[in-house]
């Protein structure tokens, strides 16, 4: 299969305040994204892939880093040319969103009304601001019209918000192992982890790039504790079992387990690149998230507003964001008489196998968008024939 | 239903070494107890319960505290006067395990190698350990067999280690809400939760004692996600949902939603009162456990050692130690041919169901406290027999 080879991001400054959802707003914001494939001649072949809690406008492709090492994209294995998001036949956007680590405007950039980090006064955000955002960003690129919006987790709750907020701007809507709002136990896990970053001397209240630390305890406890909900509990059980790591019991606090010595590698690793402030804000976002709630808990009415056609896809072992949660989505767009397509997976991965290699899930995603491209290049056909008459 | 009323802890000293698994010993010890009813003339009424975690040896009844609060027994709604395990009928034994907080030798008291604190010295002990400690004062208490041995949780391995380590020595086995082992997901979280207490700058490598500080933070997050473990999903939906303590979106890392209130509120409570060392002792007794492994991982040959009756019950929606784990003990008892008893109650309380109210429940272990006490009393009467004889 061909690859995207290496890739490049992108920035555009927005000079228009952004109003956010809890009332305050951004003054001055960049973006950062990157583009995959060519826009063509009527811009209806845009497709915009959103990123969860961990991951960044790189979708895919390489970066080349400086000590030569390759930086793969998170969905490298989904979009590319001849992938099941095919970039020979659609214009792919992955975008940054606001208050990331990762280039666009976030806790660690200057606030201009102070000329120090944002730091703790960066405004909480949440997924419909991120779509706002996004939305502008679509303006700037010319793109009225999304042949689909996609995404997973988190991804896919602001794919959902697209299709609400941008009822016209989105023809697709593609939600991921996601869910219409947290469950009670999704939000304490949250809160635990955020706990941990609050409560780390090292976090000064978020305003730690002043004191020159990071709060590196709290992030490593907060992310072994994601981590272990983005993996079931079989799969965990298949990986590493009980499997000792020197063959027998240590009697002491270090590492005894496999899968502790696993968990945390995981820990250590995300706290030396990923921003506390930013792990606080998308954790917020996350649990912020009910489109229903201002329908009064009633998700039918809720995505009334919804025009896109869906596909949903869940995986079977999803603990996190289990089937049942993709159900609901479903059942309310068809009380709606949406057109809704619909994949469980049976996959061992728990919420993980959303960024895996699954024939399966590959070929459902796969077809789903050759269904796209046919509407697509019917849809270009019929505007030529348009222009052309 | 009448009351233990006040109940006072007793306490006896060994000062023979207790030898203990990891190689390591005990010099000199104390094993702080309760007892309930009255030890009839063979001897052969006593039953032994076994406390899991963050529990003691006050099992039943209250005390008065100085601020004339009362502290009520941590399974006072199962033992007593007319309760499931009726204390008219029997003689039982609360202990309080070494490496305790409560009362019995733990890292709080001094070594008298050093005239210090344990701390991190004090050694890491193994559910075996307590059985072997558990034994010598059933010995001192001039018990030579339990009529039963019952615990919940980690009290349940303890309970089933008796009915390994000391087959004779126990009756009847009752293993609640119990696991032979723990699985892989069960260390992780173990893990994560010993990592948020080792990295709290508060924990000076366990010595924090001599600083004249505890590490709260990290105890608190221990506790934070040790407590989402003990209940359901469904059963923190129910009682927290969505809730919000102020009506709205707060827009910061403060209290949003009434589980984070929750959450936080027993993390706090618990860090005021339970010991940090303590909570790592434990959580790698709990990981350690697992009788099948010098059996090449086969439980039934690890279980052919048992002589007792067993009664097991596990709770449908407690994911911690799920109802398979305990059907795994009764098929493995089942293949020794053994006499098993199992309930699987359909409660709603996740794995502290065990410790609640539950109709059903309480009249299983009721009916089985029933048939050890006809038992019971055919034994006294025939050991009467024979001594009239």
């Amino acid at each position: 299969m061909k690859s995207l080879g290496v890739v490049s991001p992108q920035s555009m400054q927005f000079r228009e305040p952004l109003k956010l959802t809890s009332g305050a707003s951004i003054a001055d914001y960049t973006l950062v994204y990157e583009t995959y494939g060519e826009l063509n001649a009527d811009r209806s072949n845009a497709v915009l892939i959103l990123h969860a809690l961990n991951a960044s406008h790189h979708v895919a492709g390489v970066y080349l880093k400086e000590d030569g090492s390759k930086s793969v994209g998170w969905w490298d294995n989904m979009v590319g040319p001849g992938k099941p998001v095919d970039t020979d036949r659609f214009f792919v956007i992955g975008v940054n969103n606001l208050g990331s680590c990762f280039g666009s405007t976030g806790p660690m950039h200057t606030n201009p009304a102070t000329g120090k980090p944002y730091g703790a006064d960066f405004p909480v955000v949440t997924v419909e601001d991120w779509v706002h955002a996004q939305a502008r960003l679509a303006d700037a690129l010319g793109i009225t019209q999304f042949a689909a919006v996609m995404g997973g987790s988190l991804g896919g709750m602001q794919a959902l918000a697209w299709s609400l907020l941008y009822p016209e701007r989105l023809r697709h809507c593609l939600v991921i192992a996601s869910t219409p709002k947290l469950s009670t136990q999704n939000i304490a896990f949250n809160d635990v982890a955020r706990q941990a970053i609050l409560t780390d001397p090292d976090f000064h209240g978020g305003d730690y790039y002043a004191h020159g630390v990071v709060p590196k305890n709290g992030l490593r406890v907060a992310r072994m504790i994601g981590h272990i909900t983005y993996l079931s509990d079989d799969d965990m059980a298949d990986r590493f079992g009980r499997e000792l790591r020197s063959g027998q019991y240590q009697f002491g606090f270090g590492i005894d387990f496999e899968i502790e010595s696993y968990l945390r590698y995981q820990g250590d690793k995300f706290s030396e690149y990923f921003d506390a402030n930013t792990y606080l804000l998308i954790t917020k976002a996350l649990d912020y998230f009910d489109p229903a709630a201002s329908h009064g808990g009633d998700l039918s009415q809720a995505l009334a507003a919804a025009q896109a056609q869906f596909l949903l896809v869940s995986f079977s072992t999803d603990w996190r964001f289990a089937p049942a949660r993709s159900r609901e989505i479903v059942q309310a767009l068809v009380n709606n008489r949406r057109r809704v397509t619909y994949a469980e997976i049976d996959a061992p991965h728990g919420h993980d196998a959303f960024l895996l290699e699954d024939a399966r899930y590959m070929a459902t995603v796969r077809s789903y968008y050759d269904k796209i491209w046919r509407e697509t290049a019917l849809f270009a056909g019929a505007a030529e024939s348009v222009v052309a008459a």
